[in-house]
């Protein structure tokens, strides 16, 4: 099976396997395990922020950053494609009685700057209204195709939120994809942002972890939050020997993962039926025209490729350091087979390709 | 100054005044004040229900009403344009760690039954999903301009959530408005709803209280949240008293308020530059060409009328049982004054009328 | 029947009456009724703060102005025996995310300074503690007697809240009782609380209300809370009205009941086999000794006298200004019969007289 | 150093360290990893349990654990000197909207059940009480100096919680030394609770994790709330792999505590002035007269000892698998020096040695 159902299936690699089996370890509860400080070091000054924490995972790491900026009864402006809003179970509401406000997310994954101003009450003094606390962006954007930001957006929507007296938080889980993909270093994506929070899972291979990275204060509050919600872990050495190798290999790893992205991407635009934009990392949205997409799914599991629907009719592919330039080629080989050699079963009126 | 800014600043009749000072009384936080208990059974009755609870307000009345139906951490599926979502202070999110999900309202007020469908998660097992436990409808709408739900609607959504195996709360805080416009009676609109709130103030111009009604657990579960949010009142029988004049007199007055609204509409819509839909109830929207809405009510307020804006470039004027046929005509007589004489100042570049 | 439960069956007064009948009104959610002005003003003043504000109930009342002090995660430190923990349905906890620390009460209503010193964590920086934000006291203490704290108690409670940084609620439901009892102004005793509560119901006899009493920032946030959890209210200076007239009576009224249970007081503790400590203001509890409370109250009601078990073996009368002399008379006579006449059932097994 | 301030600074084994690094994987979010399934069928097991779930911490496993028993505005009957009520910030009233009810602990771990029974309110139907919804033991008792639950006293409350309709959740942290030391399988231990949480690290020298286990349903609750609060895994068979080797060495690793914490005991008995319990696990609390312990903690630690206070005039010293017999030895040895050979400095006032 070539699995490209999502880049959180990667396995960590043997250097990453054989840190985890030497790291020095002690209690990061009380702060004294070396190789988790090394890691919030190191994730920090990556990120360009004077502080970091290791968290369980990603959906942690946006939960524990969504309570550090917004009080009981505040408001999240968030995508309404986003992550946060779609996939974390409404955490930030069950943990911590804020309201998400949903935003139409664009194509390019940007949230219209007239529709943030106007999720803020007309009157703030006004008791009817719940105030905003934070607004939130993701870079990569998942849901609209792992698309990178446009350069300039973070800064303006940071004016605003400045003006505004609210917070940033960056959900970057796959901020390495998209520094990779502008040639830049992650600090500078993140540099606008209050918050920031990157996943050494996903693409950069390790097998748990996300961090949270921001200034000092508000670094100390996410840590009040996690012990709180359970993401406190004692020997927690073993998980961030992988992650520092995570974070060193990424730029190498994630660009093969773009090549193989827009390798796999010119084989399937090629399939009749077929359509996609051209992946900007390593994320591939297709459509496949007169097919039902579960049933794509199911007949590409049956040839040995696993994918998955992505809502709006979609099918998606990810790139991940699990995938070969063989994968890619097999992989491409058996959906043109799959897609073309059978009967569409989309609404019945006979539609022919 | 003639008051159109919202129906809220009905005042009690002599009547009602009259029924206050009278009315016998008893502890209601104990179930002993014999006025509240009739007032209970008339408005069960009145909205074709097993039972019902007298609230403070209208906005515990749906936040109680939303915990009784959805545990922490499941969704409300409301109106972007509903009182709930927007004039509430995300009270079911503080209280009762209920996310909310809006949909689009369309200009009838309705939420697209296909939209709402796509509000369910894809996999109801699947734990990164917060499940959906209600649908809230709002009848009549307010935001939409007063306007009545289209006969049918409930039911369909209605028969939507009984297959997903949710609850519907019908938001009623005008339903004796819709009620009067429609020429049925309140249970009929309410029928479909396993809970319906409205307003015993408002254009039934008691001076406190809102009726949630349902079935007889459900109503046990919405006493209990009552008294834990401090809705539980002593001597209510002096509110009582006046709500259930307040329903006894509701199809006369409204009738008249919605006789009174289409008179001013007609009237404003002879205003040169005023552009409005004819109201179905009490409730005008009007927009003036080539003007900035907060401008048109100072200008207004200083003519003696007192409107409100309402969001998208509109002004809102409400008429209640405060507001004469007189004052119809004297208020559409100064506002076409303000409107007519002086120069518009919206976006400087010299737009003429 | 003679109503002794509890001095909530109190009913609003002719004067009461008359005033909810004429009051001028308005709009208070847009801050615009009269009458509810000029209550939160002269409420203000009689407590000796710089602003006070109207709720529908004490629950709503403490939990407001929890809220206000506490932050999602800190923690309330209260009396074991507090009404607020356990009367209050832990609204606190579900609205908002605040942990209630119980502290047991002495006989005398006070909680040990040196068990409140110990409910802060030993280390504020440790995030496995949840901080303490609120001291909670009750005057006069309800589960105690109704018994008025001692001179001096709140200054040190203030002095220990000073230096760990947090704030001093005063649930003073009944606060004019203990200001009667002790012979100063009610100010006098909410002098060293951030915010005070007390009932306008309850020996004040009016129908509906309680009031909040603190700075001005405080009570801000106090009424974005109300409006939050549904306790804005229209033309809500018909009850505004009677608490007007409820605090000026409140003096003269509270000072006969108190005789009333003195006199009471006398009575039953000179039935063989009762015992009691001379109430201190309206409430007296008693224990009889070798029969069952539950058994008693039935008896008691069968006779015509109304009253409740209160916990700890105790039975718990209270006097209001619906009890007049001739009652208090008419009362202990009745109770006397029926402690005396009759069989105890306790135990069964041969218990002598 | 010898570290004997918890348990909670074991160092995974090499043979765990191995397992880490060679472990089969998969992504265990969506359920794919062979080696958490592994350890869940294991832990399940040795708890006697149909479904188990593994965590991030002990402070997650309790928190999901009572989130999965007890709704919105119910209570969790905790001991008061139980960690869940101490130690972990709340979380449950933060993310469940729960109360804790602290029932005070006796000195042999148990809450008396007459004490529980009253924690439940008189009225289930009176919506002024927070109904309960689970009972909360602790097994070994930590803050009472990892003590054994005593024989039959689970069953015990089982039948009061099944009485009452509530859930019984076991905080197990230690369930493998509570079973040790009374020579019993953990199953027999857990058999009377619903639900059951324990660690992997700790004692049983895991690097991260804890399991929560219990009935099917339950667990299926359990699942969900751990990915709303973020603690869902990518790759985690690398913790559990270790895991799974913590739980078949524990009962050998733990003997050797135990014995080791007697040893220790009778040596630190000797020393005049110190007074302690003989341990029935790894852990020894003891007080040194006359002195204060925050000082024994110093002078303790530089002699290279590493202890704590524990709360009561307590210091606490644990033993664990990274303290050998010669150890044990040496800490005596240090520890005597540091208490008999300096001046105490309790108290000043000529207080004599």
């Amino acid at each position: 099976m070539i699995e490209l159902r999502s880049d959180t299936f990667t396995l960590p690699s043997a250097a990453m396997r054989s840190a985890m089996a030497t790291a020095p370890l002690g209690d990061d509860v009380y702060g004294e395990d070396p190789t988790v400080l090394r890691l919030e070091r190191l994730a920090a000054d990556r990120l360009g922020k004077a502080a970091a924490c290791l968290m369980p995972s990603g959906t942690m790491a946006n939960l524990a950053a969504l309570m550090a900026h917004a009080p009981r009864g505040a408001k999240a402006i968030v995508g309404s494609e986003s992550d946060i809003y779609l996939y974390e179970a409404a955490g930030a509401t069950v943990c911590g009685g804020i309201s998400y406000e949903p935003i139409r997310n664009l194509p390019d994954g940007t949230l219209p700057l007239a529709s943030i101003a106007a999720a803020f009450p007309e009157d703030d003094e006004d008791p009817q209204f719940a105030p905003a606390a934070v607004i939130c962006l993701e870079n990569t954007q998942n849901r609209c195709g792992g698309v990178v930001l446009p350069d300039g957006y973070a800064a303006e929507v940071a004016a605003l939120a400045r003006t505004r007296g609210v917070a940033v938080h960056l959900d970057g889980a796959r901020i390495f994809n998209a520094a990779v993909a502008r040639g830049v270093p992650p600090a500078e994506l993140a540099q606008h942002a209050d918050t920031v929070q990157f996943c050494l899972s996903k693409g950069l291979a390790a097998p748990i972890g996300s961090m949270v990275a921001g200034d000092e204060a508000t670094l100390l509050r996410v840590r009040r939050i996690r012990k709180m919600l359970g993401g406190g872990m004692r020997q927690a050495g073993v998980i961030a020997a992988a992650g520092i190798l995570a974070i060193d290999e990424a730029a190498e790893r994630l660009s093969t993962d773009h090549a193989h992205a827009r390798l796999m991407a010119e084989g399937l635009a090629a399939i009749p039926g077929v359509t996609l934009d051209p992946p900007q990392t390593n994320s591939i949205l297709l459509r496949v025209a007169g097919r039902d997409p579960e049933e794509v799914v199911r007949m590409a599991a049956s040839a040995g490729v696993a994918v998955n629907t992505f809502g709006h009719g979609r099918i998606r592919a990810v790139i991940h350091c699990g995938v070969t330039t063989g994968d890619v080629h097999e992989a491409v080989s058996r959906l043109a087979k799959v897609i073309t050699h059978s009967e569409p079963r989309l609404n019945g009126a006979g539609s022919p390709r």
